[in-house]
């Protein structure tokens, strides 16, 4: 392995080997331009890689691998970039692979319900690509109009819809992947159900610590005849909460059920104007509800009516495009939004049982007052995935450390009530320190001796997922520099 | 690893250290009690195992497994014993763990729509503990009222309602394990999404070759408002296919979309003669619907226009549990009705993709032809899950040899269209020599270096899944007999 020490010099063979593969245009090694490449959407993490290659087929990526394996490098994959857990923060001396130029729908088949794309293809194009035909692809991040259909296969990553119709996952039929050794593998295939094991399952959400996919089959759904958004507002976040565990008892699967409360509500207000959201309101509720027509009325009513037993000052509905994506515009800027109300924010990913919401909420009010920082909650109610945003200033010195410290608890407190410590963004160099919060050390190993075989020497995104060394506090000091600021060039 | 050849003597330590265990009631080593337990659902192949084992607990497997490991023996884990593929088949010399005992329902935790039980526990017990409330487990085999819930991990079983909801994997949350070397671990967890390597999901459909799973937490759905099944009869084969893949193209997912040929449809009539089948038929489409009651109503009238369009003879329709049951009685009769047509039948399980089902039927007919054996076909259409049943005479000398011939074409058939050797069976000791067909080397290797985490010595279930030797006639010849005859002791 390079060490930290290893010098320009030391690079030429192998940028030398990179460009007889991908071309000059192929690999960018100009300090300015590597810069671009320091972190990825956890942009308090930052390292600088050696070398950001550009390659455009499979057969490039495995040879670039094999590169990196007769040199003992490690390389990084990564899509848009916009991942929140640091699945892609590159290591100085490391190699970052980026799919940006791999961008082609490879094949459409409608008549199955399947769709065949690069890494590099941005998720809002492939619902794109098949809406006219009247279809769409479920998974739908905050980010669907810039993050990568690469990405997405890494952390897993979940939406609004996942409710009704699950995350990443659930929507991949087969990959074809490169190994941490450049070996190109076929995993799944056409259709849903493969015999063996399912190595599909256990390559997505494994954060390109187990390759890189490099053709993915996806599974596309028939759009809802119908569609309905219904905005309700309450008093109290409780009401909210027992509304949302109403709904799930009434048997009735939202396509998305989004919550956020009192702060979230203002910063939206504040930015986008939506108009919609009502300033006093301690919390809102934002039900879609899609299907045949007539199901979609029935729904609607047996929503509102849930709602307003529960206290909903009032509920709204919309079914015409413009309206509802009106009413979601608010949600999805509501990250955005919180960067208004603080010249920082931290944004957790935690899951609990859904019964436990009205706890949880509280223990992280009770975490506001005692560490002095605002949390506005936004979260996908249905199935539990909260996302407090802590907001802080980080020019305050230890600020950032007391926010990762409240972030910690709150995590804690998700495991604690039976829940899970990420629902969406990934654990990436983040939040590996909470593994062991989750897992016991026989469970731990049985996952690293899975990431054995597919990267042996460990040179596929090393230092993410697992707890080594163990702590958060040893892993940014020992393992990453934040802001390290060195110079690789 | 012990050999063949190992007596009666050699086996009393082990025999004294598995009571010490569970007690003399629970090990099994009368040769006359022995004899239940030679084969599972795959008749076909039998073996006597040297002792069978009839655990309560985790702790109890872990130990027994530990004693396996300390003494070299293979184990294999059973739960009813009503798999197709011989997953459960014992080797000579080896324990066979049974899990019969083990049939608590550990905890029902209906605020958060799961349920954790124990491995022996019957498919069907999980939707009878819950339906009072409302709620069901989805995945439904044709065997349900036998078969285990351990089972049904051990093959990712599907069933008939697996079109809508899913099979066996997309309903496990957790896991707890006893690995090959008497490790336990905890796959999953009580929420869906989990972070890390997916290792529950391979564990599903790993056929006891990973270890055995001793507590199982699955998530259980709310009880549909409403059901209607429809019947629709047709005068040939392509027309059901066409409705068939018209339905899913008008966006509709029944519940259940199951198609029987005329063979079948006499078959079912002659044995449990419903009455409800038309016997000049050519093929007949079972519909289920389910979800609110005006979606039903909705859908149905629309799957009968389908049908009807594409040239069904009749389409009735029940939504009464009574005569809804008495439709689907026929189908979940099918296989056993086959077995009054012919002294033996040997039932294949392929996948294509939908849109190659006439092409498929008609090559199978061809098959038929061309071997001169009478298939049945009764399939899960809506999933492209094909049953043929050929159907032959097992005292005929060279028959099953010449019958399993067939069921190879077909599976050879289901992977040139790009389907799968297995929608729902597994892959056991029936199947595995079909598996390079499916997967490269390369692909294999990866899948049995997972298998060396979990089960490092082999001693769980071996000579499974994987081709080894690689051609079937080499398998059945060299590492298992069929109806051998040998006498342990």
């Amino acid at each position: 392995m390079l060490t930290r020490e290893k010098k320009q010099d030391n690079w030429k063979p192998i940028i030398k080997a990179f460009e007889a593969v991908l071309g000059q245009k192929g690999v960018i090694k100009r300090r300015e331009e590597l810069i671009t490449y320091e972190c990825d959407g956890l942009t308090s993490y930052r390292q600088r890689p050696a070398v950001v290659l550009l390659p455009r087929t499979t057969e490039q990526i495995a040879q670039i691998v094999k590169i990196c394996n007769k040199y003992s490098v490690t390389f990084i994959a990564r899509g848009s970039g916009t991942g929140l857990s640091g699945g892609a923060l590159p290591l100085e001396n490391s190699v970052l692979i980026v799919t940006s130029l791999m961008r082609q729908i490879l094949k459409v088949d409608l008549d199955n319900q399947r769709i065949v794309v690069q890494p590099g293809v941005i998720n809002s194009w492939v619902t794109q690509t098949v809406s006219g035909a009247g279809f769409y692809y479920a998974p739908d991040p905050s980010s669907q109009i810039i993050c990568s259909i690469g990405g997405n296969i890494a952390e897993n990553s979940g939406g609004v819809h996942c409710l009704k119709y699950g995350v990443t996952t659930n929507h991949v039929l087969g990959l074809k992947i490169v190994t941490a050794e450049g070996e190109i593998l076929d995993l799944g295939g056409q259709v849903p159900e493969m015999p063996g094991y399912d190595l599909t399952g256990v390559f997505v959400g494994s954060e390109g610590t187990l390759g890189i996919a490099t053709e993915i089959t996806l599974r596309i759904l028939k759009s809802a005849e119908s569609i309905c958004v219904l905005l309700a507002d309450f008093t109290s976040v409780e009401a909210a909460g027992a509304s949302v565990s109403d709904i799930i008892s009434a048997g009735i699967i939202p396509g998305g059920m989004e919550m956020m409360d009192n702060i979230s509500i203002n910063a939206v207000e504040d930015v986008v104007a939506t108009n919609c959201y009502p300033r006093d309101a301690q919390a809102i509720l934002l039900v879609e509800i899609d299907g045949l027509d007539v199901e979609v009325q029935v729904n609607k009513q047996r929503v509102a009516e849930i709602c307003k037993k529960n206290g909903a000052r009032n509920v709204t509905s919309a079914s015409d495009p413009e309206t509802r994506l009106k009413l979601w515009k608010g949600r999805k800027a509501a990250f955005a939004a919180a960067g208004h109300l603080s010249p920082d924010y931290y944004v957790q990913d935690g899951v609990i049982p859904r019964t436990q919401l009205p706890y949880v909420l509280q223990e992280i009010e009770s975490l506001s007052q005692k560490f002095g920082y605002k949390i506005a909650n936004v979260f996908h109610a249905g199935d539990g995935n909260l996302h407090p945003l802590i907001l802080f200033d980080n020019a305050v010195p230890g600020a950032l450390e007391k926010v990762e410290e409240v972030g910690g608890e709150i995590l804690k407190l998700c495991v604690k009530v039976g829940g899970s410590i990420s629902g969406e963004h990934g654990i990436g160099a983040d939040k590996k320190c909470y593994m062991p919060d989750m897992f016991s050390n026989a469970d731990l190993e049985s996952m690293q001796w899975v990431r054995q075989v597919f990267n042996p020497k460990g040179l596929a995104n090393p230092d993410k997922i697992f707890p080594t060394p163990r702590t958060c506090g040893e892993a940014a000091n020992t393992t990453m520099k934040k802001f390290p600021g060195v110079e690789q060039f």
